[in-house]
């Protein structure tokens, strides 16, 4: 029998239906609808965007931060300026050039340990998600579990590999570990492997929290005794309350796992450079080949790697290296004026908000109360679909993204993800005065 | 029924033979085979490594490349410096910033006329193969066709995909087009849905040989006759012989094409810098969804773009960018220097050869004559497998690369690649020495 598809006409173009199917799912079309209206309303407040706060970048510090990893990798290599220039200008190691550097930053930033040599630089913290995925599906019975409402980044990279996410109840603590026991247990009775479970435990997208201690704990070892890997991604985490000896931040699952259930996915995108597009995956798990020698899977996910971009460019690596470098390793130091300024305006949009929607009186809207990171969850008093915020960007001029695209393409629901990130107060302000507005005029 | 990898016990590790099959592949294997050669034999003279000439790559032009490029922003859009940051340091256009200067680019160097929203830039020409695979396997009926022997990153990127490559016999002119048009309608019989055949018309990888016209023109009509897309993947055609009027480069396939048959892969890699890793798809064809709606093939593999890397970094773009800029446009004239390298050191090694190997004479050795491009082929008189080139390593210093390795898991052969682009001539001569010697000692 011979379909439309099984031999297209190319004169009359390719057909959708015969692409890969994560072309036609709910998350890509989110994306797209998300991307269209933004660029339909240029000139609306947008609460929709998580970039992180560009005031601090620019150019100069660019050139510097090249040329102070070149003076790096001069001193490294006794001044060897064929070594310093093939390091940087030509294909190079498919694991990466900052690799030192990262497990360092680990070590003073997370006060995590690592081996440099399980870390793999990746383009974007995106690819390094991606390469695990990629590892551990292996057929149509490998399934992964995401802590629902999840990043729509962790959902397209899964269909990339065709891979099902199976979704794990959320908590007030974080995540629901009983729950995600069930999940486990139930999809391997239907003849299912769940391999891992993608979480963001630090100020998460979209919901803007953070696990607690003891979640964290039961975490890892609800993981270690089903066999599941923990893929803890961790782009928002230096972004929390002014550490002070009291109140020190959280230690990531990484910090806390002693039996290698943590794969650890890291990001400079916020921290360092969104223009570099460097990210990593730190993977020391040993992977057992057929002769019984055991292998880092830092190494298979390279191998990977070596076939999807070849290397992440060492340009771009020295641009994160060089910012590493300038702040002895730290990142936290480095981003002292962007957390205090996504800390003012977490500050001023929950005030904001409060003196906008007192309690107890109409409209209805409720909100959580994150202590650090990019976003926050407003509940309003009507479904919040994709067509009503294309209505409040056309009518109001502002933008938000429905919560509904965080769950994996289901149905309409009242909650919105507010980001912070990027706004000056001005903008808040007018923004939220602009949210009012259209929910008091919504609130029939 | 429970296997072991049915629940992977990660304190002892997770097995090789539960992860992603590509990691078990031969390619895998070979890929990392001829990386440790390398790896343990610094010394050594290679004949193996495919990369570009580097002595005319420095680190101050890239700074002036990157300056030159925002330069040209800062031009295009009135002199608004947050937005020329704004695009050189955030997040950015999947797609890229670059497109109009490779259209551009195109109609100069190859005489091609495309619409820059049909360009993709992606991270190398490796992820511009990728997505382009993603996007045509739906399922596992969906096949790839290459001519043997044929790239391995191209049979890499199948791998990811899971998507099997049929061999597609070479001719002296290139293809067998014959064979072409065989091998889809056998396979089309046996259920499956050929796609696409992948192949490098100029200056082949490994072969070093190109495509003669009427061959290019019969594989444009056989492909669109029988609903195949053709893979134009072109990083060597700058670096044919000097161009006269007398003596034009071969058109490509894409601008011979009038019926949406070639999606073009480009890459910045041989003609840029190898250190910005940006390549880029020209994807013209159209797609239509279920409305009846068509867009372009550029859109859709943006979208798979967007959940693999999101986007190509914006700084490594701009190093490209200002390298076009810097040469009004055309890559050739940026490679005149270059070009007249690789020319120079393919004369040297076809005349080394002809001086270490007369003809009629033991031990018999003979090769092709490529008029361009990095590589040549030489067949030994006798197997040369892996082993054998460990041991040519180990007892000669000399590397190069057997040819089996291009025929996705074929056995041992008597071929052997030689690469002449990034060597001095004194490293010719005294590697052609070295593998004259070796060549006699093994000719029993």
């Amino acid at each position: 029998m011979t379909s439309a598809t099984d031999r297209p006409d190319l004169a009359a173009g390719l057909r959708l239906d015969g692409l890969h199917g994560s072309l036609s799912s709910p998350t890509t079309k989110s994306m797209n609808f998300l991307n269209e209206v933004a660029q339909h309303y240029p000139d609306a407040v947008s609460f929709a965007a998580g970039r992180p706060y560009e005031e601090f970048l620019d150019l100069e510090s660019v050139h510097r931060q090249i040329d102070r990893f070149a003076a790096h990798l001069r001193e490294r290599c006794g001044g060897d300026e064929r070594r310093v220039r093939g390091t940087l200008l030509q294909y190079g190691r498919t694991k990466g050039i900052i690799h030192e550097l990262i497990a360092r930053n680990l070590e003073l930033d997370e006060g995590v340990h690592v081996d440099p040599e399980a870390v793999v630089v990746t383009v974007g913290c995106q690819e390094a998600l991606y390469l695990t995925l990629r590892a551990l599906r292996r057929d149509e019975r490998d399934v992964l579990l995401a802590v629902m409402p999840t990043y729509v980044g962790a959902a397209g990279a899964a269909h990339l590999v065709d891979m099902p996410v199976l979704p794990v109840a959320p908590s007030a603590d974080g995540v629901d570990v009983d729950d995600l026991v069930a999940v486990a247990r139930a999809a391997r009775e239907r003849g299912l492997r769940p391999r891992a479970c993608y979480l963001v435990p630090d100020f998460g997208n979209p919901s803007g929290l953070s696990f607690g201690l003891e979640t964290r704990e039961r975490l890892i070892e609800a993981a270690r005794d089903n066999g599941l890997l923990l893929l803890e991604d961790n782009p928002y985490g230096l972004f929390g309350p002014e550490p002070s000896e009291g109140n020190p931040p959280l230690p990531t699952l990484k910090s806390l796992d002693r039996s290698g259930t943590v794969v650890y996915l890291g990001s400079f995108a916020k921290t360092g450079n969104p223009g570099a597009r460097v990210g990593y995956v730190v993977a020391d798990q040993r992977v057992t080949g057929p002769d019984g020698r055991t292998e880092l899977l830092a190494d298979r996910l390279a191998e990977l790697k070596s076939m999807l971009t070849v290397n992440t460019s060492p340009l771009a690596q020295a641009v994160i290296g060089g910012k590493l470098l300038e702040n002895g390793g730290s990142l936290r130091t480095a981003n002292s004026r962007e957390s205090a300024v996504y800390r003012r305006n977490l500050r001023l949009v929950l005030e904001g908000l409060e003196r906008r929607f007192p309690a107890g009186r109409r409209p209805y809207v409720t909100w959580n109360r994150p202590s650090g990171g990019f976003f926050l969850v407003c509940a309003l008093p009507f479904a919040a679909g994709d067509d009503l915020l294309e209505r409040c960007a056309r009518e109001h001029r502002v933008l938000w993204t429905p919560m509904h695209h965080f769950y994996a393409g289901g149905g309409a629901r009242r909650d919105i993800r507010l980001s912070v990130s990027h706004l000056e107060p001005d903008e808040i302000e007018t923004g939220l005065d602009r949210l009012a507005r259209f929910v008091s005029a919504h609130d029939a």
